[in-house]
């Protein structure tokens, strides 16, 4: 199986998050959930050469993807039997502020850190940093709203 | 072939943009340009099945790498010939403010109009506005900084 | 009277908007409404002295709170008779991304244009520009949140 | 006097900032500097009835205002003697995404936290945290530029 079940099945003490189990587009990144509790997500993938643009450098696009698949995990909290921890609502952005301080080049490893700021009935404000072999590259402020869950069967 | 190339054989008035001859990225999304002039670009792609998030809808970075590779087109003129209008600076997104507004679903075509709406010195302000089926599902705006070019060469 | 009223009266055509009628901020800056309908406003003030930063140039939160009004009054739709469109609600920002472009300098006569950009439900998207004697200084975009009017009395 | 200069004769450790000697904007609003040092600065005001919008809440532009000058307070550092580190530059804001989340009132409290986040060349990100009463009611995050300083003369 590619991607984020083999990633869960070498860190075992990582729960499977729901929102990534069908996500194809985390998979296509290759993501790799690092950590995992309310509020707060670590994520890495290898930057690859069909992540760039014509500059040869990381696509801004693959960045905020990546940065996005981290806010999502940290925005939507899952219990210890890896359920959503509210399975009637689902927190989606928004909308996003982010700044690109530096580029990112192929083979770099990519860590996104999301950590929830600040949350007030169903509005929330999110940090993302993106770091590349450890340096920042840029910074992800994202906006979420908390909706009713379209998927939920009482 | 795929991706950009097939679209400009499809589109004869269209110059192939240097910035794409070389953009995986932009090549896995399956874009095609419609439009292109100096501080304006339209472009266009299909929502499939692996651009989609844990909800079934587009992923929120598939939205912005679309209207990323919009600005980059709107940003760094060409000129006839289809070249760098200035081959000695290259200009890049420094950060970007996204809203997303609504959901956008598998199979609906997207299109993304990039328009300048400031410029002075070597800051400007893009407005890239998204469509899916004709109907607005996301407001990017873009800040962008022209650099030197790293692979010119006098 | 200081401030709006004076300006309105000078200006017959445009209503005196609600929302101004006890705005001690707008009041202060001196704001005068140039144009007024739905989804749109045009204000001005002349930049004075106590509005300078350290620097002898406008200070960013006075360039702010000059846009921040006309966002109000394009947001908050006013009728003939110069009521609240919707007396049982009340639109406000709930956020906004503003980018300064090029100093102001006390004298200059600056200009705020609001446009509403999007609207759906209870969330909206407008774009302010002010201008200094007809440059522009600085776009603002706007968030807007629709909300219940708590001084609203059926 | 009023201001800031009697602020800062009642907490004698922290230095008279030269960006604050003349800045009158900062001057009406009130502020006082409880603490400073490079890349962070913690300021607060009291919310006046002339700092309120037609809705009886703190008008936008004045919290962006008080917040704006905590961001100004944190770029531009100064050395023991209460002189700027670098004379020959100033940093200045290039933009500030913001998000109101809680309403303030008058009489209340308002304090402002400036951290520096990044920096990078002339470039930088800073977070500044507005609370009213202890409770947080503003999210602001500046983009820097640093410039040189037309008043240097060597």
């Amino acid at each position: 199986m590619p991607g984020l079940n083999t990633a869960h099945s070498t860190a075992a003490t990582v729960p499977v998050h729901p929102i990534l189990a069908n996500d194809p587009a985390s998979d296509w990144m290759g993501i790799e959930v690092v950590e995992l509790s309310a509020g707060h997500a670590t994520i890495q993938m290898t930057l690859r050469e069909e992540m760039l643009n014509g500059f040869g450098i990381a696509h801004g696009g693959m960045l905020f993807a990546f940065a996005d698949s981290a806010f999502a995990l940290a925005c939507n909290h899952i219990n210890d039997d890896g359920e959503l921890a509210d399975p009637s609502t689902i927190t989606v952005a928004s909308g996003v502020d982010i700044n690109f301080l530096k580029p990112a080049k192929p083979g770099q490893l990519l860590t996104a850190d999301a950590h929830q700021r600040h949350q007030a009935g169903r509005s929330g404000i999110y940090d993302i940093q993106i770091l590349a072999d450890g340096v920042v590259v840029a910074e992800f402020r994202g906006r979420s709203r908390t909706v009713p869950n379209p998927a939920f069967k009482q």
